[in-house]
């Protein structure tokens, strides 16, 4: 990786004061971050100026705030933790929606605001990037609203102390924390004698007698549970509790889902495991077993109840236990301050497999049976999800966008230890380039070799195409699947209005945006045709990621995976007359008005 | 201009009971909105609909919300109201920092946030796009902070009087109104006859006695002075008072300069006008005037005081009457609820222009010396900046990006009925690229026939791109002039490490953009010479906007407008041998390590 020549200190220890920008970094550079995300700013440059000086640390340098926001948000996914350095009012508020997304979906992001000096502030001149009104305190109030904890640092005696109080803050939630830093604070020298002492990042034990409490209850429901399942939520991956949840299955034997948020977090290679939980969206034979449960397990929860426009999602099981970061719910019950990954050792430690009731049942099959289809047929969402499985390798980091491709994956099997990343509660559209290369830094630091692999669909791509361009400054090698079904499919199947003019989008040529944003080594190629798609899957070299590639695969404008497609289809409310016009869509043309043979999509009912 | 086939309802008058969101859209017509700025989410579909029922009414369709922001703004700027429609959370969050730019900068964007149905709030059920903790109030309370006033709207009632208010406020005001409305309120009935009465937008008159006492104060100011000065601010455009400002300058005689943000308001050709007034950073004439004078009367003002990385800037007059949008400063005594344009005509109406004491003195003129240059000679920016002018034509409508461009604008002078737009308090970059969109819709409907001319930095280009893409669907023709000095060149300067890697970007190919994005009629060029220059600005076909053009002016890196470099040139601060390492980076390369042989470039101080 291209890394400026620093000014190495290196092993020989640090001089006993340094500048505070230099403590933060250090201490940041401590706890694995080693990608700092942002833009520069009229109040942060002498800050930025201290991580050309720390080795194995690097600016990334962002296109824009927003998708710094979301490339520090899919670091930490991976990392636990990440460092975005925006400036005062207009940089911080151009991140907030991501910061909120973090928040949201319980991701740990240190936000590092560059502030006026506090000269200014004292005397309430005014500055550039402000409301004009003499406020200063303003944009720091409204990220506490979408922080776990805002603090803008004043006194110089504890800064340090302060800094490092809100890293592991950030670290030990799971949440954005935000620390403004007035920019003459930067330089200010600190005593560098507490970097040799690591952060204590652990959580305060759990009360022993709640703990023992809620751990009994949750035995009895696991030993009396005759039709049980456990469900791998977002928190598994969040707190890495992976290792806890598999000596779990392995105790009771329970068959395992996951939910959108979690899926990759348990091994779906693991017999145990059943299929992707998703509510009213589910596949048939996930919800013939999850919604006929008796007792469902949930590990990691974020969430109990969920409605977007798509679908329900709740558990309807007669006992429930959620399992949630840092709180239990036991059917109605509510028990607070229960760390997460203690609960669940205290758990193991005192499960009796002897006393399970449970007889283990075959697990539903993941994959359904291969479709067989000619060369020359057009490609549609459901055949391209129900293969792609197959190209999969062990470690790939998967990223799929708000849209189709969110739905799409959940139709997939992965292999072992790949992560997942899709930002399924907050669902902010334009996220997952972003998080495309945060991930991307991540898993060169972390997973080195392993691939990162991004869907997105067409709309979603122009909301943060320019973070294509920070991919290829940095010679990074996500393959970037773009699913072209000529506009905002997913609303049109939302609204069902969808011949609305607001679905439609900008044709772009999104095979000559990785050159023009200055790639030189890339391979950009457009896929139409099942026979298409099988010589790429089958192509060793395509399946090594030495450079960048974009593949932008051509579907019609009202295909989408059919979970979807078939709640539209089978939804009560909805008119006959448009389910048979949505058919007729699929053959009349290939959603651009050009004619074509009718094709061999059936209707997955049918086969 | 491509209008979908509305089912129209014509003139013959509207139903007696129509659905609130055409109430809402057509109110907002009947106050000149014709573009509505956003993108489609959640719950905004059914809003959106309404649009296409409606004649002369167009959805915009933005690549994203921020950029939908700036867009709203520029419009807003020249249309005096705009309408940005968001979806709740993410939509919104995402647009925030260009709702806090029209806040601090005085511009109407009435901001409609479309919101999950009012059953879901009640019942705190979880949805897609919160935080997860069942608050839904928590980015309407964010946006209060940013807003002139925020609703949601929760009564049927009274929820099309509510409409009413606030798109009268966000028109008086020139701020930012919050609207948030459930999606379940779309489609409820709300009578159509308060549509036949136009809004009441005048404001309320002013006390006569506060008004009568503040004008004899500024008129005995006015009367006494021996030197004084007029400035234009920025609110006179906002308020639309340029013709008011026209008829004291004939009265007075006074001379006349204009802020960067007023910059345009005053008509340029106008004898009386002497050149941008950007406090330290004033060219010496300027200076010489308004630094010296004993009366500085500002009308429209937006700021008293101001600072910035780059420079200051304040009234040093013995005297100042400061009159603002609804208050008024002479000296340090604060008046507050006075109306500014009924203010104004006040002061007009008992002028006696034979009491003032001031002898008319000439004005600095505005544009120095033509420098002749050979035509292979590179360009540098302040060239460039020097010959612009000529170019200009009446009607124009500029509009500059922070960064090296806002300071070269100060050098040009204007045609008549020239509009400016430059976001030079809130100074978020990447905001003129939305704005040049949004000015383009309001040029073709205010001002048909008139170019739109942005001048936009490389780096400030690659944050809002995208809207490229919009501009292209909807043929709009602006001339976009990518001044590429390669990487953010105004950070060089402001901090002093030019050679710090975050300066730099990513190179695109930028001439590419327009085709990438699917223009198929359109100019995209480059010119590096003056003889380039000089051939482009004498061609007649290039000075018509049929078509989009795109103008890649190639600068060098530490090349900057003569006011920024004379201040590193001559601040105290620098030392000697930076300076003399900026001078000789301008004859090292071409600022990507191309030699290059001595340019005849030199110092303005030698000149």
């Amino acid at each position: 990786m291209p890394f400026d020549e620093p000014e190495v200190w290196g092993n020989c220890g640090l001089p006993s004061q340094i500048s505070l920008g230099h403590y933060l970094f250090y201490r940041l550079r401590q706890l694995n971050v080693n990608t700092i995300f942002g833009l520069p700013g009229e109040f942060i440059m002498p800050l930025l100026d201290k991580i050309y000086s720390i080795p194995e640390l690097r600016w990334a340098g962002n296109a824009n705030e927003l998708n710094a926001a979301y490339a520090a948000d899919g670091y930490a996914r991976i990392k636990n933790l990440a460092c975005l350095v925006t400036t005062f009012g207009v940089g911080e508020l151009s991140a907030i929606n991501g910061i909120a997304g973090s928040f949201a979906e319980h991701v740990g992001v240190l936000h590092i605001v560059g502030m006026p000096p506090t000269s200014a502030q004292v005397k309430q001149l005014l500055l550039h990037h402000t409301l004009g009104n003499g406020d200063y305190s303003i944009f720091h109030r409204l990220a506490s609203d979408v922080s776990e904890h805002t603090t803008v640092l004043t006194d110089l005696d504890i800064c340090a102390q302060e800094i490092d109080r809100c890293i592991a803050l950030a670290y030990k939630k799971r949440r954005p924390v935000y620390v403004g830093i007035p920019v003459n604070f930067v330089d200010a020298l600190v005593d560098s004698a507490p970097l040799s002492i690591p952060l204590d990042l652990s959580m305060p034990p759990n009360n022993p007698e709640l703990e023992n409490e809620v751990v009994d209850a949750v035995l009895d429901l696991i030993y009396k549970a005759e039709s049980p399942a456990i469900i791998a939520d977002g928190c598994v991956s969040r707190y890495n509790i992976s290792a806890e949840l598999h000596e779990l299955v392995e105790l009771t034997q329970f068959p395992v889902f996951s939910t959108p948020m979690g899926k990759g977090a348990f091994d779906e290679q693991d017999p145990h495991f059943g299929g992707t939980f998703v509510g009213s969206m589910s596949s048939p034979e996930v919800r013939e077993v999850v919604d006929f449960c008796d007792f469902v397990l949930v590990v990691g929860a974020l969430l109990s109840d969920f409605n977007t426009g798509s679908f329900n999602f709740s558990y309807r099981a007669k006992n429930t236990a959620l399992l949630f970061s840092n709180f239990v719910k036991l059917k109605n019950a509510m028990y607070p301050d229960l760390e997460l990954s203690y609960l669940l050792r205290a758990l193991i430690a005192k499960l009796d497999p002897t006393k399970i009731r449970y007889r283990p049942q075959p697990v539903p099959e993941v994959i359904r049976a291969k479709i067989k289809l000619m060369d020359n047929v057009p490609l549609r969402q459901e055949w391209v999800w129900s293969q792609i499985s197959n190209w999969f390798q062990e470690g790939d980091v998967i990223i799929t966008e708000t849209g189709t491709s969110a739905f799409g994956i959940n139709q997939t099997k992965f292999p072992s230890s790949t992560n997942c990343i899709s930002q399924s509660l907050w669902g902010s559209v334009g996220y997952s380039l972003g998080a495309c290369l945060g991930a991307s830094f991540a898993t060169l630091e972390e997973k080195k070799g392993c691939r990162v692999i991004l869907f997105v669909g067409d709309g979603a791509l122009q909301l943060t195409v320019q973070e294509l361009s920070t991919i290829i400054r940095w010679g990074l090698t996500p393959y970037i699947f773009v699913m072209n079904n000529n506009g905002y499919t997913i609303d049109r199947l939302l609204h069902r209005k969808s011949n609305a003019g607001y679905h439609d989008i900008q044709p772009w040529h999104n095979l000559k945006l990785l050159s023009t944003f200055g790639a030189l080594n890339y391979d950009a190629r457009q896929i139409k045709t099942v026979g298409d798609f099988s010589a790429l899957v089958n192509d060793e070299n395509f399946a090594k990621n030495g450079i960048i590639r974009m593949i932008e695969i051509i579907l019609p404008s009202m295909d989408a995976p059919p979970a979807l497609m078939e709640k539209w289809l089978l939804d009560d409310t909805m008119d006959v007359d448009l389910s048979k016009r949505m058919l007729d869509w699929h053959d009349r043309d290939d959603g651009r008005g050009n004619k074509k043979a009718k094709s061999n999509w059936q209707s997955p009912a049918s086969l």
